[in-house]
């Protein structure tokens, strides 16, 4: 593959060595200094090499002892030792699971964030320091003080009929056509895309879906077996024409769009091209998938109307939910969708979890109905809008000239496209030693590969953070393009 | 059908109607008595027949104003009207799901437990008069204060490390082979259920249980299109020689047992069978699913060790939760696996539903590393003795002669058979307009079928309530037996 970077080839060849049993597991692996000459490679090429394994769970530095073969992901242990019985070939027995490769690159993400005193850019959600902690404490003590055990015992599945009633004023009032009847509650927005991809991808089914997008989307569909079908974002979306060929190609189930605040890129989607996009759908028969996650974090003007209130024929399912905007911990989200989906999705639902917590849900209730879920967006975005300022000049100061990124009117995060050529994995190895994280681009591409793309958080820090962590990744940014530009 | 009972005959005749479209959706039926009169039969079973088909959600009793077709559970509604588009052919795009007798059945048991002032038997918990509210109310409000935003964060997908801590010590005392890595934390007992059913088992698959058992065990297994195969219990829990010929006509994937408190019949299985369980699943390569979910409800002599403790292998997984014995809104539970399946289960969560609320997490980790949960489990499992013991007198001095129970050593539940041809749907009906209502016993088998079966719940009633519930249960029992007696 001499295509492929050097430090590629470098963990091609190791990954081989470990598969093959050449390199055992719990051996150790040689010096960066040692590789780098044996190879005649540079030792940032072997350190991107070891990294990437390092991601991947393959391999693991431990510190003054060097580097070991562990062939899982550090969290899970080898089995235990056993004299008697023999284990079953479980990896073998393991239905279809989401690309290990974007799962080992998110759990390193989630590691480096993790740590201590990491300036973390990397996270998709808000400032826990702002969360309405005490009003959920009031709340919920207040629900337990009055409901007692009722409000602890168990739920329907279809989600408390308080919380229904809550999501479906809220909603209304976005112009999604919601009843109480036409909405059931779910596990956070993830667990909705779950069950819509349940209920309609069988495997081999394609799906077409914006490239770069969601994780969590990804993740559920390479579950069901689905054959993805990236199509590409301009500045208002995803591309028409393109998902028209995929269309026109056939065999597509479903198309899932995030097209308010898109993740990672921001874009919004506007009125004229959701039409065309819902005509579009309409005209091939094939149900669209509404993710609104992130609508509530927004600096500016007027939203357009969601794809669901643009469709007559009820075809366009939505899910969204409040983990983002927020708080991730109450894990409640809902989905709208025709009767006969959601009659399958509840029951899918009563095989899967039971029920969400009704403690949570009826707190959620209550703070949508007092106003001040309302109220907590004005001031979370105002001060969000400051944050995501405060990122552009710590960018347009400390970043490379040639790396490109956009403002967007709302959600908490920033896409940063570093020149070609620039590896988003070597600078995330190389920023997390210095003490700050962030999603390196590939983890949101149906084809992770290494990318010149970051997404960064801007809501969860302060401004003097931002400015420091940019500073750092700046300066590591700039040497990467450096080293690029004169090879 | 002659075979028949006459109710389904008219039940039958019934739904063919509604199918081939001559009463179509809307339409009113004729009255109890006009249709007795029609068909020539009485009108209980007219009855009979309509309280079935509302319980499959294809009709609705509206008061003052007769019974309509409905074709849909009540509440999922009809599409909304629309003059442009055209709705997709949904039913024909879903994927398969739960039974839709049973889901039918549950859908029609907890809208009738919920209403107003009846006599649940059908719970299968414990009382929420009883829930430890204060002690969640002082635990969430210190965290909230201490950690703040910090425990409404996000979390790990394998779960808060102080709970897996928790976990891993709690089971570590009833001889599970536990750690905080080889196990994870799962959104009630019934995620880890359906984590593993998705894991192991594929369209056709067989996977042998209990029969009668769980329901959310079997609405995952109908769900992942399992070819489930119904082992019966005898008083010692599954019988080995008829689940031996099953392995030995080959192609079972798993087998799933509840041998600890078994539900719905509260067996538990003695440690010689345990042994021998184990050993036969090894000698055919089959791994084991034990649900533990019901444990800390106990009267009396020790359990017998758990089957992951006697199977050496690794082969046996182990699933459980604290939501039936301790809150049922936590819905927090564990799964314990081997690093291979434990790892693809962590990687599907996160594309189900991100995580657990770290809150909750952190709330339960509290109260069982602070001893409060132990106290918990003494105090109900002496107060829900009492209502055993009341139970076992009702059903003496109420019930048919010919009824059977038995007073199982633990669990919320007795399960009670009725003389042999009396319909358990018919005593649901007639109960439900007395103001009882109990879980009729077909919910819990592999083939939903009407059954001379009651589950009743005794824990979550004092023991009045208990002994004016079963009084009117009881009657009723009574006249259906004497009539099946008589013809």
């Amino acid at each position: 593959m001499p295509d492929q970077p050097l430090y590629r080839q470098v963990q091609d060849q190791l990954i081989g060595d470990i598969l093959r049993g050449r390199t055992p597991v719990g051996s150790r692996l040689p010096s960066l200094r040692r590789l780098a000459e044996d190879l005649g490679v540079s030792r940032i090429t072997v350190e991107a090499a070891y990294e990437a394994l390092e991601a991947q769970g393959l391999i693991e530095a431990r510190a003054r002892s060097g580097t070991f073969v562990t062939r899982h992901g550090g969290h899970v242990p080898e089995p235990p030792e056993s004299s008697q019985g023999r284990a079953l070939p479980w990896e073998a027995r393991l239905a279809r699971s989401a690309n290990p490769a974007r799962e080992g690159m998110l759990d390193q993400v989630f590691r480096a964030s993790g740590a201590g005193e990491a300036i973390s850019f990397a996270w998709g959600a808000g400032d826990p320091r702002l969360f309405p902690v005490d009003a959920f404490r009031r709340i919920i003590g207040r629900i337990l003080r009055h409901a007692g055990g009722d409000a602890l015992g168990p739920g329907y599945t279809q989600g408390d009929p308080s919380l229904r009633a809550s999501f479906a004023s809220y909603l209304r009032k976005l112009d999604f056509p919601a009843s109480q009847d036409s909405i059931m509650v779910t596990s956070g927005s993830q667990q909705a895309i779950d069950l819509v991809v349940g209920a309609l991808v069988r495997p081999g089914d394609r799906v077409a879906v914006e490239d770069p997008t969601w994780p969590g989307a990804l993740g559920a569909l390479e579950a069901a077996g689905a054959d993805i079908v990236g199509v590409p974002l301009d500045e208002h979306g995803m591309r028409l024409d393109v998902l028209q060929e995929a269309l026109e190609r056939g065999g597509v189930r479903l198309i899932y769009t995030v097209p308010t605040f898109h993740n990672p890129t921001g874009t919004v989607m506007p009125a004229s091209r959701r039409r065309e996009l819902v005509a579009l759908a309409q005209r091939h028969g094939v149900p669209i998938l509404e993710d609104d996650a992130l609508r509530e974090v927004r600096f500016g003007s007027p939203l357009p109307p969601p794809l669901a209130a643009l469709d007559p024929s009820g075809n366009v399912l939505a899910v969204g939910g409040f983990s983002k905007s927020v708080l991730p911990a109450a894990r409640l989200g809902y989905l709208l969708a025709p009767p006969k989906l959601l009659q399958w999705a509840v029951a899918r639902k009563r095989s899967m979890d039971l029920f969400c917590s009704p403690l949570i849900q009826r707190a959620m209730s209550v703070y949508m109905d007092s106003g001040e879920a309302v109220r907590y967006w004005k001031r979370i975005s105002r001060i969000y809008a400051q944050r995501q300022r405060a990122m552009d000049e710590a960018l347009a100061h400390h970043f490379p000239r040639t790396a490109r990124w956009r403002r967007a009117p709302g959600g908490p995060v920033m896409w940063v496209r570093l020149p070609e050529g620039v590896s988003a994995r070597v600078l995330f190895a190389e920023a997390a030693r210095a003490g700050v994280t962030f999603a390196p681009g590939e983890a949101f591409f149906v084809q992770p590969a290494d990318q010149p793309y970051l997404r960064l958080n801007f809501a969860a820090l302060g401004e003097q953070q931002i400015a420091r962590g940019i500073a750092k990744l700046g300066a590591l940014a700039r040497a990467a393009t450096k080293k690029e530009t004169v090879k």
